[in-house]
């Protein structure tokens, strides 16, 4: 197998590239004319802006998201290693927490090398910046959109927190992220700690950690999050 | 406060750091004179490579390790806020499995303001190349070293991941990688998957993903990792 699979991490936010990709990122990204994206639209902004501005045409773009048949995604395993090809996800790390792990396992089963680059992480960027437990984490993905079962799995990780001493890491839809925390309020315990980090990367980017109780006095002076996307982080 | 805490990423390997730091960091290094960092013979060297050669007997630099005592780490406090500073882990993220945490959450009790800067994670990285699920995971850390209850660990890991189908990331002291991974092979069922990525980053990265069945045949035809810094990742 002669092509690779570079994984080429994405900007966090509308800025440029460099801001948040080392060099051998955006010297590799215009040698490449195959990509599998999760999103064609955001695709094509970050590759013109990456070097490949004029030459978007002659690319080959596939997408690879929530609602592509697995059946498709098997059928790009021969798009694989006849040539280099990238994997884009919309918004940081691909094949974390979007559906590109299904495309590197394959990948993997054919032999086709695969090739990790350095770019953000919301997630870690989160974590590093929250002064919790960097030293054993999880990552539970979106809690249910639902009141009863939210906190229900609300209080579920708070447990699992305090059984493991483990950070737990979750995401919300931006649009639900200040009823995510009115529950989050009401349902830990007031010496449980939250790590709150939006628009990290970004100029604007907000980073606090307190107690549950602190945030309950923040939120009763008007704390709201808005429509930021978040990154949320509870230790017990 | 007008100081604030930059948490700095390090390379994974002996490379300059422009090969895995973006253009922001590359240029906010040279411009702080105080850090806290995790060995000073390791910080000075890569202090060195990343522009302040020449001025590191200028710098200000404080340990902050496994081996520092809480009540100096507390200390450190009143150095916080006054003027900018670097957290620097020895490899990789800053308070991400390595103790650094702690100066992190005394700057959130001051309100001093936390910047978290892009840079290599061996565990992502790890984690995007594996192919293996990036919507659920954990980070346990090391395993115990002795082996019954290493085995016991690794048994322990394997039904977490099968319940919550979560991918579980952990670490080796790399002289242990090949005891670990013979009981890795001998615990896991045949079906599990298992990700070895060892030395990434580097021009010599080894990222594989296989089942255990396919691991034993390998380690039967005499495949050994050595003493390479390597991540683990098993999905039941």
């Amino acid at each position: 197998m002669k092509g690779k699979l570079y994984l080429i991490p994405t900007p966090l936010g509308d800025y440029p590239p460099a801001e948040v990709l080392p060099a051998p990122v955006l010297a590799r990204i215009p040698t490449l004319r195959r990509f599998f994206v999760e999103e064609l639209r955001t695709a094509r902004r970050f590759l013109s802006a990456a070097g490949l501005k004029g030459r978007i045409d002659t690319l080959e773009l596939y997408e690879i998201n929530e609602h592509t048949d697995p059946v498709q995604i098997e059928a790009y395993a021969k798009l694989l290693g006849e040539e280099d090809a990238g994997l884009l996800s919309e918004a940081g790390l691909p094949a974390v927490a979007d559906p590109g792990a299904q495309l590197v396992a394959i990948a993997h089963k054919l032999g086709v090398e695969v090739v990790p680059f350095v770019g953000p992480s919301s997630l870690m960027l989160a974590l590093m910046a929250s002064g919790l437990n960097g030293q054993s984490f999880a990552f539970a993905g979106y809690l249910p959109a639902k009141t009863p079962a939210r906190r229900e799995a609300i209080a579920q990780l708070e447990r699992t927190s305090a059984r493991l001493g483990q950070s737990q890491i979750f995401i919300e839809t931006p649009y639900r992220n200040d009823s995510l925390l009115t529950d989050l309020a009401e349902v830990l315990r007031p010496t449980t700690r939250l790590c709150l980090a939006a628009d990290i990367t970004c100029p604007d980017a907000f980073i606090r950690t307190m107690t549950i109780a602190e945030w309950r006095t923040a939120l009763k002076k008007g704390f709201t999050l808005g429509k930021r996307p978040c990154v949320f982080i509870l230790m017990s």
